[in-house]
This record gives structure tokens, sequence and C-alpha cells, in this order.
């Protein structure tokens, strides 16, 4: 900011920043209001999203998908903050991401492993500064003694070299990897969305490789068979499921104004074997 | 704006608009909290409130609903978004709504059908303006990709003529009319609260009209009968449920902390009888 | 604030106040949004959290845990509203009670009992002045005619005394006590949490009065009996239930990975019982 500029001037050029939360806490007990109140306490100005609290408790690899799938949709220097754990206590370390665009604020369990890939060029960090916590920090709450207060610090413009010294064994999920051929590709269901639809791993890049005229795909899952590629719900407004890429580039199986997971019995982590489909289907 | 006018001072005057967001998205996937990422990515001033995204999924009437008895509890000005829509996809087109008061953002499916009774002088436009949409629309998430953005915009200060032109073939929902005369009123249950209560569409002028003195009215509905009004809930401390004005002036069957519902069976859509007490009832 | 300084720069350093909310409407309907609807059409500037709208309905003893354990998490004269009130109505006076960090609109009914407990000098208002609510008054919907524009115009400036005179004839609630000998402490479970821990009324301060040497503690409840106290939750990976104190420093009962409730059947009211270790456990 220039010297002439009054701090009145900066305070409405800053952008308020915006923190996003997700956990698998629920909105039943007050912990996730706590969280926001610690925040509000350090940096008035945030701006807070409840990515989702309803992250199946303790299930690490739900929250992975919800971030890897939803982070970038939020303005430049997001803070997004994860607190799903089991494993919460003294030896689990915080941990501070950085990728081009966003900050993220996570414990050191591979939830944020879809940013370990190599590509993104992410700098990982061990946040140290206990200067920046609640105190004493609890065993059991520490989304709202360190997680809360450093994304507030972050918010309020700590820089996050603060936080504590660069890291290389932070620990990294397994995710299931696609096994693809020309002559088909065998992914899974990751998510079950609230309306039944199926949400695989199968990118819409990965079915352009496979040696199928446009359209013409057939997946496989537990004896269950789907034909053909919809361009929309309403497409399909039979019983049966069908197949869509989703808003979200990935492949579906949906029931138009049904539940596909209740049509065919697949849930997360169904294998779903995806071939062309043969020159019959004409 | 007066020429004198700083750009400071003008941002302050300038009072954050409102979006309201209602949905049949749960809060479990981020599919809500992306629709905010994209607003707040665009306009970071707007303020926004979750109006419910537990409409039953798909259920156009009772998002109708909500919104008739919601949505003049926001300040002037405020853009109500509605993403209800089975029927999501190219066929359908997006809604600018005006009333007097707010601004509405909704699929063309008859979702805002209790603004087209003639009385509200509400403007209907069909959104064309694809300039404010995110790149490219996918055809199962016009929240995030049409109905986000372009309320975003609209709190930023776009003018609605600049989304679309008006139209007047838009989609109207046949909402359930009373039968009304001077001997009786036939109504329905259009809503059960998370209390059980269950509230019908007859509103407390329609039963002035009825010749019953004051509060002596019966009520009936698939064999349950139910007599006199009650002024508050603590007036009725039986287990048998009462009727009483609800806060949006509308007939409701309660029970003291109890759930009508489970008490008399009823439910959206139950036909409610009323007629004028016999005078016996002294 | 000086008599030199601008309103604009009174606007900017004035803090944006915070109300929470906490209630038994649940999200479903648009009862909680409809009071924010109310809050900001008077107080634009109104920072919100909701505490929780998830209270059993009607159970005013919940609310007053969530308020007890959560409200001193947010900034300083945060103003708290709570609306659990199976007796709305005519009958109940709306409370406006003053601590010396905060400001709590609720009803008469008991549910700010803890602050009551003559240590923490809370100033008990009933709130009379009628030209701050909604008008008219609903008999079934407090929060949005009476509490909900109470708390905005506190927000916006308004004193506390404006709103209506002392009061000490309020009601109280029985807290469940503790009964504490040397030998032992009974107490009881206070609130069962997403991930099924039982949280006691049994504070870290209670169990330091015991005569037991550091952690050597054993409870009992309905047959079941837990020993010992682990620092972390993953210092029990066994199946077995272990005790903890927790982030708000109350003894738990918690099970690694599992429900606690489901693994004992214990549920909110079930009776402790603690006492020392015999020495054999060494």
């Amino acid at each position: 900011l220039g010297k002439s500029e009054t701090g009145l001037e900066g305070a409405m050029k800053k952008p308020r920043p915006t923190i996003t939360l997700t956990t698998d806490f629920g909105l039943k007990d007050p912990f996730v209001a706590i969280m926001k109140g610690v925040i509000w306490s350090i940096e008035p100005g945030a701006r807070l999203v409840d990515l989702t609290h309803d992250i199946e408790r303790h299930h690490v690899e739900e929250a992975l998908y919800t971030l890897l799938y939803a982070h970038h949709y939020f303005p430049a220097r997001t803070i997004h903050v994860v607190v799903v754990d089991p494993g919460v206590g003294p030896g689990r370390r915080p941990l501070l991401v950085e990728s081009e665009r966003y900050l993220f604020v996570a414990p050191d369990n591979g939830v944020l492993s879809f940013l370990f890939d190599g590509k993104s060029q992410a700098t990982v960090r061990v946040i140290e500064a206990a200067r920046y916590f609640r105190t004493p920090v609890s065993q059991t709450f520490h989304g709202r003694d360190i997680f809360a207060p450093v994304a507030a610090r972050l918010a309020g413009g700590v820089k996050p070299e603060a936080m504590g010294p660069e890291i290389a064994d932070y620990t990294r999920l397994n995710i299931p990897q696609l096994l693809i051929s020309e002559e088909g590709i065998r992914g899974e269901v990751i998510h079950v969305d609230r309306f039944g639809n199926l949400i695989t791993n199968i990118h819409k890049r990965h079915l352009e490789s496979l040696k199928a005229k446009g359209r013409r795909i057939v997946a496989e899952s537990k004896g269950a068979r789907f034909e053909g590629l919809y361009s929309c719900y309403a497409e399909n407004m039979t019983d049966d499921p069908g197949m869509i890429i989703n808003s979200f580039d990935l492949l579906e199986i949906f029931c138009f104004k049904g539940s596909a997971q209740e049509k065919t019995g697949l849930k997360r982590g169904s294998r779903v074997q995806i071939s062309p489909a043969l020159h019959s289907m004409d």
C-alpha cells in the first residue's frame, strides 16, 4: 500500500479473506460454531463457509474427495480448513499446505494427498508456531485450539513461513487409481450424493482415451450393466439408471427422479468396469 | 451518487446485498458451498442466507410454499435464488422475476408461481446473457453455472434488463385452491414442520368470511375432528390436537409438546374441511 | 467517538457485532432464515452464527448446556439468542441478561440458569420495550417477532436498560448437581455428541478433589465399569470404552473409532459414580 493511503482506505481495499470449514462434527453439537467464535475473536473480518460438516465420521478419504472437487470454486487465497481425524492427539502434526491459489490447514493424516501429486507444486509445512494456538491445547479438539486460530492468523495476514518449517515426510493416502487400457477402464464409486447418484473416479478425459465411438460405452458393476452416455438427466426418463458426465467431469450413474443407489445396490467403493460398446449396438 | 463522492464513500453507502439460497441439495454434499464460492468469487460483498436446503428432493411445490411464506422477511432488493428442478438440462430456461421489493432467480418450472397471480405485478425475464454464466455450462448443475453467477452479478449492480427479455409464456404451477362458501372451507395441509405441526393453506382472512362466531369452528380430516381455536400453544395442554392461527396467519393443527402429525396421521396433501361450530357448543 | 470523526470513520471503527442463534427449529423449515432476515433488515452489519438448531425439541436443559459450554468462545459483546420454549405464548416473558462479557436474549424458562449462580453477577431484565418488536407479535413465533428484532437493536447500539427493568423473580432451572465426597463423586451424562461420546457433568477440578493417585479412577454406571484416564483418544485403541478429560475439562467416556453410547447403552441422564481406584491396580 502506498504511503499516502490512510489505514481506513487500506482496510477498504483489503478483501475480506474467506475460510472454508470441512469437518465430521455434524451441526447438532456446537463444535463448528465454537471454531467460528474462535476465528472471529481473532480475525473479525473473515468470511466463513461451511463446505460440509457431514463427512462420515473419521472418513478421511471422503473429506479428501470433497476438498479435491470443491476447493477451486473459491476466491484466490481462500483458506481451506479440514478437521477430520480419528487420530487427533499429541502425536498428530498439524499441516499448512500452500498451493498456487490456496492455503490448506489440516492434520497430517493424508487428507490433502490430492495436493501431493508432484504436479501441483504444493509447499508443505508443519505448524509449530505455538504462539498462535489457543492454550492450553486440548488433546481432543485441535479444530478449536490449533486449526481455527491458525486459519484466523493466516486470514489476518500472518505469512505461511511464520507457521513452521517445510517438511517432506508428510503422510500420503493411497487414492484408488484407475486401471486404464485401450480395451477398458476399471474405476470405482467414490461418492454417493444426496440424490442417490453414484459418482465414480472416472474422468471425462479417461473416457476419451477409450477406443469407443462417441458415447458408446458400457459400464458393468456387480452384475448390473449400463449402456450409453446421456447428456442430461431429463434425457433418460425411464426407471433404468443411465450414465452421464456430471458437472465435475466425472462419470456418474443416475436415475431420473429416483435413486441410482437404491436401484442398483452399488455403494462407495463398488468397482465399475467401462468398455467400448460392441458395434452391434447400432 | 453525487460526483463529489469518492468511490470509497460510495462503497460505504451501498448496502451489502443479500442473497438467499433455497435448494434440495442438502448439506452433506458440498454443492451449496460451491455455489457460495462462485458467488463470493464474483461479488465478495454479498451477504448469504440459507433459506433451506432440505426441500424434499425435486419437490417444486414445497419450495414454492417455502418462498411464498419466507421471502418478505428479508431486506428490500434481496435476491432469492431457488434451485429445485428435476428437469435441469438444456431444455430448462432460467428465469429472473422482479417483484416490487425483490428479485428471484429460478428455473422455469413453476416454483415462483405465487408471484404470477396478476396482483403482484411481477416482471418475468428469461435469462439469456450467457456472458454472465460460468462456462462451460454443465447439464447437471445450473445452480453453480447459471443461478449463482447471475445472482452475484445482480448483487453487484447488473440491471435485470441486462439478463434477458421479458416473457409471458413461463410455466405456472396449479397451486391448490380453497373451496370457500359461507357454510365451509375446504383446504389442505401444505406443510408439516419440524415439530409435527400441520400447516394448512387456510388463511385467517378466509376464516373471517365464515359465518362462525369468533373462534367457533370445527375442522374435519380423514375422520379426525378438532373444535375451537386456541390463541397460543400453551392454552391447550391436553394430549389432543388443537387448532391455532399461526405466525404466518395460517390455520395450523398442533399438539402441545407432541407431534400433531403422529397423533392424527395427517400429512401434506391431506384435505381439511372447516365448518362453523354448532351453537350447542356453548 | 471524538467530534472530529466523520460518520464514515466511526462506522469503520465500530466492530461488526456478533449474534449467535440457538434453537430447536431445525434447518428444514425456513424459521431460522426468517429470523436472520428480520435481523439483517434492522441491523445489516450483524455477523450471524448458528450455535445449533438441533436442540431436541423443547429440551430446555440441552439448550442450557450448549450455551454454558459454548458461549465464551465468542468475541466480547456477542449477543446470544436462545429460542427453545414449549411454553411460548402471552404468558412467557422475554429476558435480557447481561454478564460481564456477553448479552443473552431468551425466554424466561430457566434456559439461562447457568448465569444465575450468584457468582457471575448477571443483570437480568424483562424485555418490555414493545416499540422494538415486530408487530403484531404472534403467539407462536417470538423468535421472529421479539428475540430477533431485540437482538438486532442491541447489535445496533440500543442499551440494555432501554429494553426493560431489572427483575429478580426470573425462572431458575434445577441443574443436576454432583454429590461429592472424598470417597467418590456421583454425576451424570449430560450430553451425547455426534461421535457417541458420553459427556458428564464431572469437571476436572472435581476429580482433583478425589483421594486418587493421578489418573487412577474408576467409573461405574448401570453395571458398566471403566478404569483409568487416557490423555488422548488414540491412547486407547481397544474396542473397550475409556475415560478422558475432554476439551471442555469434563469427564467423557469414549470409544476409539466407535460409539461409546452404542457400546455401553448409557444415555443422557445416566448416573455415573466415580471412585478412586484400589491400590491393587498397580
